[in-house]
């Protein structure tokens, strides 16, 4: 059952394990630094379907219906999922799932669904709520392009600090079985605005969100940077994880510089892929990222002690056009090997 | 701690109680059957805002405030909030409680999003995951017609079976204090698709969830409908009601007509506000009519069994333009008194 530690952060006593999980990835995100670690990769971006949306759904199913696979069970054996995507109302996610008949509790936190979807079944299984619990969630960057930004067709320039969106999705099983990766703590966030109105700076919008979740976590828990092999976020970029580590110090006093790394900037070699710009984005990015690379290294012992802090803009293309400032949260869920 | 009843029902031992709940809405729903039960009616649509998506904003936020000063505590002794919308990227809710500092963990269920929050703020304080969690959820008819319809300037000619979004907002504070009103059990639903294309009839793609979801709650808990003063549904109005009534027979063989009522039908009176059409909808509808009239009632005893089902079309404007059918969930919470 979950204790509450120091006012934002759940202790689950029986550290829920990961059963199985599951990344698939597009072309681009295939020919980056984790391309070999995702289990599928799909040359074509519209995975044979007539839109960028239905692709997105298609990718979104093929990265559970593994994850579930591979944790050696079926859907009806999972009894609840949480999930979510950027997409508008979620139909990347609910058209996806549709037919697996699986409980959906779904989820909004934009890029940081990965982290919440993990946080809520992984509490759900610590309090027995669930014996297995999934999470689940996607992104597309045709689909991302056309609902926030420009027509694909347009080709419009991008910022030096623009992101760019992952055409990719992951997947995993909590459960209480035995398991190489473990889910310790989790803490869900609150909301920062620190008045950024540039989307195409998300990063700078979702800094002080991934600041004020990690400087909850330390002090709740009572650790410094150097506890943890990894302070992963995702996704930040190179701009946004550049100023989370000068806020950190101002704002916290607390230097995570040294085992501080992003999502967005572990997917795609941004210095070989000119065009992904600042870095990864996207639920997908951090989605494939943990759901592969990460889970990986912590199975073979890499890593042992992760966290992994997903953050979130909370703004839509109708707010930044109403000149709206960008609202941001990060929640984080803490990752053990063993 | 929640005990799992059945195969998709949780039994929450400790039934923990709601501590404070506020609704509000627009001069439609004041002059509805319940607009004397509201806590404040805007005659003005803008709420003295630019845009009506920054209006949904600010009745999210008016309820949300009021329900926690009900319960008699402020926002920072509330531990986290489950709230969500039908905005793209749920930014009713995001800009509305941004302020707040509460952690947020938002959620997904379009009109369903009423019970979705409520099932998770109620499963969280019977586990002592937070001693005090927060349910919250609105629409807005204007934002909603911009955002899923035509633009209101239009003056589109509405079908007999479309429903009408409400302008209201639903807020509860669920802890385990002492309280007259009670929530004992939670169902989070399957998601069904049963072909319905039609957005202008979202009763009938609405009640096949509705369906499965209470025939799965009667079946988990052994009860019959007899059981239960009210089986509310929002929002299936008065054709997605008709079809719920039928398809439980046809379906289940069981007749739940006697105790069933809807959200939509409540907070209007659709033969005297004949604009209303077939009933309301929007997540604001059940958020406002379960958050004034039913909790009003369960707390003065005239009601005291209340299975509580919202329902949700898990589409998006652009699904429909892709000829998509329309897949929907409903998720339930079951009310009690004393």
């Amino acid at each position: 059952m979950p204790v509450r530690q120091g006012r934002y952060t759940l202790l689950l006593p029986s550290a829920p394990g990961i059963a199985g999980y599951a990344a698939v990835g597009g072309k681009k995100e295939g020919e980056g630094p984790v391309g070999g670690k995702l289990d599928y990769i799909y040359d074509d971006a519209t995975a044979g379907e007539k839109s960028w949306e239905k692709a997105e759904s298609v990718i979104h199913r093929d990265a559970l219906t593994r994850a579930i696979s591979k944790a050696g069970i079926s859907p009806a054996d999972v009894d609840v999922i949480f999930a979510g995507d950027l997409l508008n109302q979620c139909t990347g996610t609910t058209f996806g799932i549709r037919e697996l008949g699986i409980p959906f509790a779904g989820v909004y936190g934009a890029c940081s669904t990965m982290a919440l979807s993990l946080a809520a079944a992984a509490v759900c299984v610590d309090s027995r709520i669930a014996e297995t619990a999934a999470a689940s969630t996607s992104s597309h960057f045709c689909s991302a392009e056309k609902q926030f930004r420009m027509p694909l067709e347009y080709g419009g320039q991008r910022t030096p600090t623009a992101q760019w969106t992952a055409t990719a999705a992951g997947a995993a099983i909590v459960s209480g079985k035995e398991s190489k990766i473990h889910i310790e703590k989790v803490i869900i966030g609150r909301i920062q605005d620190y008045g950024i109105k540039d989307p195409n700076n998300m990063g700078a919008a979702m800094a002080p969100a991934a600041c004020r979740t990690i400087a909850d976590f330390l002090n709740d828990t009572n650790t410094v940077p150097g506890d943890y092999d990894l302070i992963l976020t995702g996704d930040l970029g190179a701009v946004g994880s550049e100023l989370l580590c000068e806020l950190m110090i101002k704002q916290e006093n607390i230097d995570i510089s040294a085992v501080q790394d992003d999502c967005g900037l572990i997917l795609y070699d941004i210095v070989k892929q000119k065009e992904i710009g600042a870095g990864g984005s996207g639920c997908g990015c951090s989605g494939a990222v943990v759901c592969s690379d990460i889970f990986n290294k912590i199975e073979n012992g890499e890593l042992k002690r992760v966290l992994f802090v997903g953050t979130g803009a909370l703004m839509s293309s109708v707010s930044s056009l109403q000149s709206e400032s960008i609202p941001s949260v990060a929640h984080g869920v803490l990752l053990t090997g063993g």
